[in-house]
């Protein structure tokens, strides 16, 4: 047996619970339930790009594990299965390895998801995760189902995740610590909110999760639903970690247009108002309704609290905004 | 709109054939069938490490895919659906993910397969492919099952993709034109037996795919196994572009331990032969027993035409060889 080999059977396969063949063949085998349709989704996390490469490897795990449990949960999909594609630069650390790989099943077994096979090779650290989740026939959430009228709601608070990158990069270094142990956490060990996703296949009418930005995963919904949207900036929740309040460029920056918090965007038809606000006082996470959606297909609005039209761009981060 | 997401739009959406919803959401929903497990296979394919970057882009997509369709085949499943995950370097090229793209769709349009969804990014050149095929309930070819006394099997001939790759690398100048131009074509764009995959699941034991080569991929499919195996070097099937034989030692580390032909191995019970014979003279692809399953479990022995042993290795290539 090789060395890779034995790296990969040392770390990347522990026990499943509910597939049939996982790891050291030619392809995972699972059994999908009657009656589901089955949710596909692949993201790729690149050091330097999307992450720091020296990054905490048990943090780095659990973050890559929760970035695809919200794609999940965006689609009101219950988790299921993974595959993990890791290309590691050489000389390998097995140290690394060890704690990347603890974080990323400890985050994977809170859900129940089995972690079903994967690829990995040398080269530059990268990671490429694929998740698969069922939800039953006819029940996803789409970003394309919002009507106007409806109301469009956020679940927890925004811009922590952006507060922990800047003090990071250094630009908020008199933050408390308080506020920057938990923007920091926030910022590296995300919570999806996949209960609340299965919860919302009755109530929503769209969704998405938040990972490039409130108003770039909205504007995409909108787009998506072909309509508008009027937000109140004064709705918009941020946590009491957050320095400086709406009127501020790097407050609105951050709660507006921040990465990564990986809450949920969704719209529902108003009807919906009591469900959803007793579902956030008796969930784990807050529920604020934040605005409404529009007709107007290019409305992108976000309103003071004198009704006044503040100027902020919806557009979300462009990995390729030089090339094209 | 920003550039990500319209370059993403004009190459990677292509239109599909059996998906519920493909690209543009959170995840894509697809509806499996009923009685039927599925197969979940990722690959890795990091520029410079498997691939030489400038390699031509439509015969990159071509063989990214093919990689992949191999591993289905191997298990004996029907392809049916695929997440690409590609990072680019900066400055994006154009022409080259219009080329990539087109080859990596065809390949895939070839078997009926759907480019459901995945995710691009900016970074090194790699891509990240995710496949997923059906098998009728209980039918699919694990490198698990093989016993002793039955025939161990390849389809095609092998070397010839390490025959393309040698010339690539300078190794024989010599190589007469028309069997350079077959060689690499092996290498470049290998043809995967997705068809024999699905005739085998009647007739074999068990199977694999010849990624890293003979010896080392049918060393695998042994110790899944638990078993042994005596091959007949005279036996194993190489193609008249090989410019020397079975003694010369290039042959044999081409032949034998070189890797991407993606032809299949697989054990079948003696009482199989004449169906196999069969299956290959009338199909797309020749048959070739090779050897036989031994109840040794670490027996791994090839004999020459004088019944002596010949020392070859049987690892395989690995990626992380400087670090364990």
């Amino acid at each position: 047996m090789t060395g890779e080999f034995a790296l990969i059977r040392r770390y990347f396969h522990p026990p499943t619970r509910h597939t049939l063949l996982a790891g050291g063949d030619d392809a995972a085998l699972i059994v999908p339930r009657t009656a589901h349709e089955l949710a596909l989704s692949t993201d790729l996390l690149v050091g330097g790009q999307h992450f720091f490469p020296d990054m905490d490897p048990h943090r780095l795990g659990q973050k890559a594990a929760a970035a695809n449990l919200s794609d999940m949960a965006a689609m009101g999909a219950t988790p299921r299965w993974v595959l993990l594609g890791l290309t590691l630069p050489l000389p390998l650390q097995e140290s690394w390895v060890a704690a990347f790989s603890q974080g990323f099943r400890e985050a994977l077994e809170a859900h129940d998801v089995d972690w079903v096979g994967g690829d990995t090779t040398a080269g530059p650290l990268a990671l490429a995760v694929t998740i698969i989740g069922e939800v039953p026939e006819g029940q996803a959430l789409r970003r394309s189902g919002a009507h106007a009228g409806e109301d469009i709601w956020v679940s927890g608070t925004l811009g922590d995740a952006a507060l922990g990158l800047d003090w990071r990069l250094g630009r908020c270094p008199d933050l408390a610590p308080a506020a920057r142990d938990f923007a920091l956490e926030r910022f590296e060990c995300p919570t999806p909110r996949v209960a609340l996703g299965q919860s919302l296949r009755a109530l929503a009418s769209a969704a998405i999760d938040i990972s490039d930005g409130l108003l770039a995963d909205l504007g995409h919904l909108l787009t998506a639903s072909g309509v508008g949207a009027q937000l109140e900036m004064a709705r918009i929740p941020a946590s009491a970690a957050q320095p400086s309040g709406p009127t501020d460029s790097d407050w609105q920056r951050r709660v507006l247009q921040g990465g990564e918090d990986y809450e949920l965007c969704f719209t529902a038809p108003s009807v919906r108002r009591s469900e959803l606000e007793a579902l956030g006082r008796g969930g784990k996470v807050a529920l604020t309704r934040i605005g409404r959606v529009t007709a107007a297909p290019d409305e992108r609005c976000v309103q003071d609290e004198a009704g006044l039209v503040v100027a902020v761009s919806w557009r979300g981060y462009d990995h390729f905004a030089e090339a094209s």
